[in-house]
């Protein structure tokens, strides 16, 4: 148990995610629960350097656990990525009487945490808050499973035109690196294929694949695409393809776009946020330092911020396996 | 009273929309609270020329009120435009002893009602099913106000990510030639510019207008477009068009696409459906022929197909102007 | 044209329903674009005898279209029933300099205002908000249309298991004195049977009604009550007496309670909150007073309010026969 | 890999779940896929002794994914408790040249499976579907994710009209004697208070809590409470408790009852089932029995069934310290 953290900053940084306001809220919290002051930095990097601070405390969090979005607000700021911005920072940090922060975001924030850490010997903790689920040291990062139901719903809309229609659907879903997203989606959607970014299908496999499942008596089908898929074309030259190959097929598209940040988190996610709030804060009270809060093996652990930063998280064997079978 | 009237067949034709099932569901049902026989046609007028038929009672449509799409399924028949397709399609019916149809779609399908009905003198009576409320003689069609449901529920969503990075987002609706889905879901979902068919407000006006939402401390923008909006320019066109113009601003595009044709129906359209199913079976059997059944002014009303199909579904200029002030 | 409205409070009293929050972001807008001052009062009546009163500008209701409840909180009055509170009330208002008041509410609500107003001599116009739709002078009540769509999924989802065990439910609504959620609903949600305060059904016609469904090959019932049902018996009682008299029957019960208070508003709740707040304060600028907004046949329509109190909100007959039909 | 397994009857029972479609759609499809055929038992073992058995392939299970309830039906069997009881159900699984089966349901069903399985010599396999995620050997029972998002969005609609009226509000949900749903929909909803089977909180406790939270600033309260709760009062009866003790309060109760059960299963309970009905065909067919497919630590595990049965699913002590510091 540490006497040196009496005051903790908390923000978000990068693309928002469902979750981070019942993150921000248990970080809040849990310093009112350990009689540790707590501070909001609004928009990121970029509010810390420009010192848009605002004092936090039990009540300031009311009614928030449901609410999609960051209410700190979030930007990317290039400035953090000068040594003249982060000097900036720890100033205004200092001046505040701040003593460790938690920042609540993905890759990219996490590895100006280090720096920062690093330069200054300043305290740090991260908890993972992405759509993508992208993040070594974590088999769930906020946002995630709210965005998988965001997706399934939008998918089962889309099946009922496609099965009214007899048609072919591509849908684009997230994920420029990861196929997490589009392989849980798309087995939770009952998807006829799947295809993401760690994976080559092939373009011959795709249409053998769909015209198994048509002669099996399917008579529509709808396809997952992540954004990054390994084929390495976007869903409209897919339609493209397909049409030129098979003239009979009447393909349609879908990208979902921003519509999967957004809305309010599942239960999963708000429970996860709250849990990884507690940890946070508690782990910079007993003196640790950069490292980031993750669940995994329906845990609570932590992961150094180098190793969740270089690490990579890998697709699910498993279920790409029963994705398989479920596509019979 | 008509004694003539013994058997009735029901299809769904063009694009599907929320509601079809609960339509089929009370046609089905009336039919047998009235000692009528009924006959599903499935895949529209191109399944009643390859005399794709199967008979229905009361149990034939349990548990379908709540389901998006038409178990009937639908398609765009070219053949149904032939006198030899239309030939065909008659010979199936009289072969069954059908004795009338309803069919429940959008301008397309009555038009070729209207036709079939004048060459055989067969009794015909049309309910409209479409998204985009865009037919004269009602003033709810069949899925919209579940369509509505579904794009405010999908911009609340981006509303939430806007607003986490102080973004301008446009977010295009269906709506080719009516704007009625962009103008009420701009004003449910609070947009700040929307953008219709009918009204050219012009790139000047928006970006000032923008501009003014801006500095009245409003720190994100959402402008629902309308596929069809009068500018003229595509979602990703007008995005390109203010960064250049406005390079500070940081500006996302999404089509929310399919999903607006497909998800559960909402009451109000379980509701519509189930009262214009009865209304267009009633009618039937009281003689009427070549009427589509409409809710007007709180009332289900007849309107000749003719007028239908030739009428103007208006824009609402008093919600116009709601908008106009509510984006002060 | 009037230029003795200045400054226009707003408050919502009694009950809260979906759509207040729209409602008053309408109101305190549409007082922007005139440029007539807006003042919110909290706690309803009670409030404004207290003189807890928040001076509103365009930007104070920012991102409130889509959320349930009221901002401005609600509460009922003991105090504003006496000739002491409003004459506190009067002497608020006038300090402040308030020309006029909106009120967001349902009859009691109205009744308050009426007798303010003429005590006083003060401007007041009323906006319906109540879930129950039932108010004579609007064919749609602010909040109705939501709490429609949340017991139709609620409903859904106890048909499911209702199908998975073949199952009997009774499901409780709400609705004292109206039936119109419970028929709506019932309608929506294809229940077997419908009871409403407006028509005793009979006890046996529902044992006969339940198992000529059950003859017919349906497995499950959903029989949907209004609080308020005429048989005069909860859903308690009714499980009872059918167990009593069926005891192969498997009944269950379930109260959907204040769920149905809560909630987003649906688009239509959120259009029509805001058409109803323009033309309340609109009305006021032309000098009117003492009238409710309502939307009845398709139009934005005054009704004094008088009319409003004493005026009965009738069953819709027409629709009591779809629902016989629906349940042959 | 064992060749005697050649044709696998698949079956719910006991009460449903959302995901139990899903996992008979995993368990038809992956017996497809391994050229194993596969009969559906309709009723659970009420069915199996009625001899209520349908084929199925790969197509019959066509878009049940997103379905609650189950397509199966379940009942619960007192005939199955009788050694008559499963000799009729053996012979039946004899004549139709049913090799093994897999049972979807609770512990009850689980005893079932064994005793069965014993006295026969039947290879048997279990999935775990049940809301209450009470079960040893598995952290996520199918339908418990979905329940907790059922149950938060009702009670963000409950805490809506709370904070409009300044409310107590007595929510009781399912868990008679597992406290996992009221622990985390609790913290997932930002509940004051949560009162569960596995520990005595008291009722003084609960008023210096609510009395805490209230001079804290909070406006509105809401207790969830599971239907087990230790302090053995329900929640009418904690309502009155409140109100003699307590006048000033206004307290509210809702019980949330049987829309818990149903609903279409969120992305994770899909992706769960997906994977366990693969689990359990392939486990019978390397020719293993007596075990249930569970999903622990981030994987598909089994458990014997023994211990499934005997075995205690314990509450997280974690997760309740996370939920006090929530509470602060």
């Amino acid at each position: 148990m540490s006497d040196n953290i009496k005051k903790i900053a908390v923000l978000t940084s990068g693309g928002d995610s469902p979750g981070m306001n019942a993150a921000i809220r248990s970080v809040v919290r849990t310093c009112a629960y350990h009689n540790v002051e707590c501070v909001a930095v609004y928009r990121g990097y970029q509010g810390m350097i420009e010192g848009d601070f605002k004092p936090m405390n039990a009540r300031s969090v009311n009614n928030i656990i449901n609410r999609g979005g960051t209410i700190l607000k979030s930007a990317r700021s290039n400035d953090f990525r000068t040594p003249e911005g982060r000097k900036k920072a720890y100033e205004h940090l200092k001046e505040q009487g701040i003593d460790a922060f938690v920042v609540i975001g993905g890759d990219g924030s996490f590895t100006g945490a280090m720096i920062f850490s690093e330069e200054f010997g300043f305290p740090v903790m991260g908890i993972p808050g992405t759509i993508d689920n992208d993040i070594y040291g974590t088999s769930f990062t906020l946002g995630y499973d709210t965005a998988l139901n965001t997706v399934v719903e939008a998918i089962d809309k889309i099946r009922d035109t496609a099965i009214s229609h007899n048609r072919l659907f591509f849908v684009e879903v997230m994920g420029r690196d990861a196929g997490h997203i589009a392989l849980n989606t798309g087995v939770g959607a009952g998807a006829e294929e799947i295809l993401i970014p760690e994976e080559n299908l092939g373009l011959e496999r795709l249409l053998e694949s769909l015209e198994r499942s048509r002669l099996s008596g399917k008579s529509s089908s709808i396809v997952v695409v992540a954004e990054g898929d390994k084929i390495g074309k976007s869903v409209f030259e897919l339609k493209e393809y397909v049409e030129q190959n098979h003239p009979d097929y009447d393909v349609r598209v879908t990208v979902l776009g921003h519509i999967q940040r957004g809305g309010r988190p599942t239960c999963f996610d708000r429970v996860l946020a709250s849990r990884m709030g507690v940890k946070a804060v508690e782990s910079l009270i007993e003196g640790k330092s950069n490292y980031m809060v993750g669940f995994t093996e329906d845990k609570i652990m932590l992961t150094p911020l180098e190793k969740a930063v270089k690490g990579k998280s890998e697709i699910d064997r498993e279920l790409l396996r029963v994705s398989d079978i479920m596509t019979t």
